[in-house]
């Protein structure tokens, strides 16, 4: 009963994918809504996820020597206006401080939307010779975006993340850097979240505002839609030359160094919820599950059981196994439902007659199967089950984006695959705003990102028939 | 000549105590100032010590069975109102968003001075049964006041601190829990940071906006000054009154919940800072210092010593000692001086000769002493000279907190110790807040806390004369 009452709870997917999505975010208390529009509150279970994924982050950029710190939140609305495509971008959506205290400022002060000019604000005053440099830093924040519509992970007024600001002496480092920081993050989307990636390029117009070159990891969701998943940027040496950052370099010649920013953020949850996500809740990869086993102890009140049942707990966690035992009194149907919903990875179930047989039985939450577990072979099988859970998760989803990626050779012919289908297009591109906005208004779809993978898919432009030497991918994307 | 030039950059200690931390602090790369006035960047030297300093607390919060979650940065104004005591400590220094991108809001939105308000909030949402109690909270967060006066690490108009906030169903589970979190506080500087501290309660007068009690851990800084160094409040159900929270007990009667708050700053690093340094720098304890061992290669061109250098590192790292060694072109004499301005515990040297005879030479920051270290021995000795560090500094600061803490029996004699001497002077007192505003004006102190440890300094109040039984610890504090 009480499963199905649970159950009940959540639209089907099928039906509404978008209801689903929120439902589920709420139900596995994710997220809580708080009193000023787009601005979310991530609930402990949330927070849970994003400090594994921050974990998973954050030793990967101190391995490849980069040091976090901690900007101010306030920008001066001078200091924004330094860089001319980035303020463009930016300032339209910014928060303003007007007051501190009861004084009204002299110059109003922006809510950081990103770092950039912070940073180099900060590198104008200290970096002067080669010695200097590179400067990779990372800072863990919130910025804000006044955005019109919102929604919880995909589109919040202020949302965390990472944002990793370089400064090199050359414009190869620089590029190499952005590169590197693009391959974390598809390492971490692939062997972590268990989201297999695009890696790109993006087009001009969609790259970042005062970036030379934006790189981006794209991913494609349950529904068939897309997901910038990921972002790097190379911006050369516009920012520094318009902060007059310089340094000396081993000629002693004067320069300005060139500048990278990469950021990952909070939206990665939303991703993972629309990848992995059923009509029963929540599918977390083991890797960033808070609990990746839940015990539940079945005829709790029997003799031996809760005993046994804590005994599991105990040898799970020696192997390193983030597990819980729920000793609640409610029932266990209810308990079954609850961890479903929260995409528990595996659940143990151990009762009077599985003490009796020396096993317990495991539930694999991605695909429901049951295994019987001798009991002598718990830390072995439950570790086993973790890493195929792992593994066909991603699967599962590559299957999904490489059956709802499809070539086209015409318009006519990408117009009907998205019609019928969805999903991802390839089409060969002429590398014009023009045939981008054509692609838009035609057949409703942006470019998610030039693969670094290209193919052949003959050689003109689908849209204007011009010779055509990129592939894109095109979609419609969160 | 290069160690000489260094230490000639920072002020003496004992002529201009506030010019030496400001030195000290800058020197060092903990901080670097921005372009809005009282908000700082914290380098990544200075992060890192955060960074420590966080993962200490934070497992002890784990392990008590609290939860992270993160609220959103703005508060409305209204919201902030509900409750009358705290809105008057608080809205006086909020700073204030007025202007979402361009379109001016309908009502003013604060960020965040600090959160009460938001987690009430939330609990009203989200409260309901006995079962839903305790809510153990806590958050990683920056939070804004609006100073007049700032100065790096002890009053920054935005600052990172955590900041717990918890919810019970009986008083008495709620005043266990604040007193739970000052003793973790009193853990974690005592023996992390190495700095002894008084913990107490604070007068009313002294207590947060809106709090029924406030525990302290008040601490002596090198110039015998007090920092108050971390706070934990006993709300009572004051707010939860004002905020609708109710849940119903296990006999289905509705009841207001019981609520506490405590937070810890970055202001503890300025606390480490004006404890432990000295006229060559910071000085850091080793638990939380970013590189506890810094390995200088002697003669470095000469063959075999970068290779033995790098030898030390590896085994050094092997027993978790964080470690690095310093390869650049600069002098030694200039690497001595860099690495103690940075405060890192323990120099090990190595050299040709070092090598031939199978050593290598440590020397302490604490107090400069040189050991010479048979290789064989190096992990071995390494962990003891930091554990001896580690304790050296914590009783040479229980000295000092010891020998400037007096007992007073008449105002006249408070006022004499505090003019010949300074320091933590200890009266009885009884009670009454003209006595204390008395004190303030005659002696220029203010209570710091009534100790948990109270003594029997006569049984009269040296200020009015009536009976006093209760003992408070007056002093000049940051």
């Amino acid at each position: 009963m009480a499963k199905e009452k649970k159950v009940e709870q959540i639209t089907d997917m099928d039906v509404d994918f978008g209801q689903w999505f929120t439902d589920v975010v709420i139900r596995s208390e994710l997220i809580g809504y708080s009193g000023v529009k787009g601005f979310f509150i991530l609930r402990p279970y949330g927070y849970a996820i994003w400090e594994n994924i921050q974990a998973e982050l954050d030793r990967r950029f101190k391995d490849t020597g980069h040091e976090n710190i901690s900007m101010p939140l306030l920008i001066t609305e001078s200091l924004l206006q330094k860089e001319k495509d980035h303020v463009e971008g930016f300032a339209p959506e910014c928060a303003w401080v007007t007051f501190g205290g009861s004084e009204e400022l002299e110059e109003r002060l922006a809510i950081r939307p990103t770092s950039e000019v912070l940073f180099c604000d900060h590198w104008q005053q200290i970096v002067q010779s080669w010695r200097d440099l590179p400067k990779l830093y990372n800072q863990w924040a919130s910025v804000l975006r006044w955005e019109k519509s919102t929604r919880p992970f995909l589109r919040h007024r202020e949302f965390l993340w990472q944002e990793g600001h370089t400064v090199h002496a050359t414009a190869e480092e620089a590029i190499a850097e952005t590169e590197q920081m693009l391959e974390i993050y598809a390492d971490v989307y692939e062997n972590v979240l268990a989201m297999p990636c695009l890696k790109g390029v993006k087009t001009d117009k969609e790259k970042f505002a005062g970036a030379e070159r934006t790189y981006c990891v794209e991913c494609m969701m349950h529904d068939k839609k897309g997901l910038q998943a990921g972002t790097s940027h190379y911006f050369g040496d516009g920012f520094t030359k318009a902060f007059d950052i310089t340094f000396t370099d081993k000629t002693n010649t004067l320069q300005h160094p060139h500048q990278t920013s990469w950021g990952f953020s909070t939206r990665s949850i939303g991703g993972i919820i629309m990848t992995h996500g059923d009509n029963n809740g929540l599918v977390l990869p083991p890797r960033i599950a808070p609990i990746q086993a839940i015990v539940i102890p079945i005829g709790m009140h029997k003799p031996g059981v809760l005993e046994k049942a804590s005994e599991l707990v105990s040898r799970l966690k020696t192997v390193g196994i983030r597990v819980k035992c729920d000793e609640s009194d409610q029932t266990p149907g209810w308990k079954f439902a609850e961890y479903e919903m929260k995409g528990v990875p595996l659940r143990i179930e151990i009762g009077p007659k599985d003490i009796e047989n020396g096993q317990c039985v495991a539930a694999r939450r991605d695909n429901g199967e049951k295994v019987t577990i001798p009991l002598a072979a718990l830390e072995t099988k439950a570790t086993e089950l973790l890493d195929d859970i792992q593994i066909s998760l991603f699967n599962k989803a590559k299957e999904n984006l490489d059956k709802n990626t499809r070539n086209a050779a015409t318009l006519d012919e990408a117009k009907a695959i998205l019609n019928e289908h969805g999903g991802f297009i390839k089409t060969m591109w002429c590398g014009s705003r023009e045939c981008e906005l054509s692609m838009k208004a035609e057949a409703d779809v942006t470019s998610r990102c030039l693969p670094f993978e290209q193919e052949r898919i003959g050689d003109t432009c689908p849209i204007c028939g011009k010779p055509g030497d990129k592939m894109v991918v095109w979609g419609v994307a969160y």
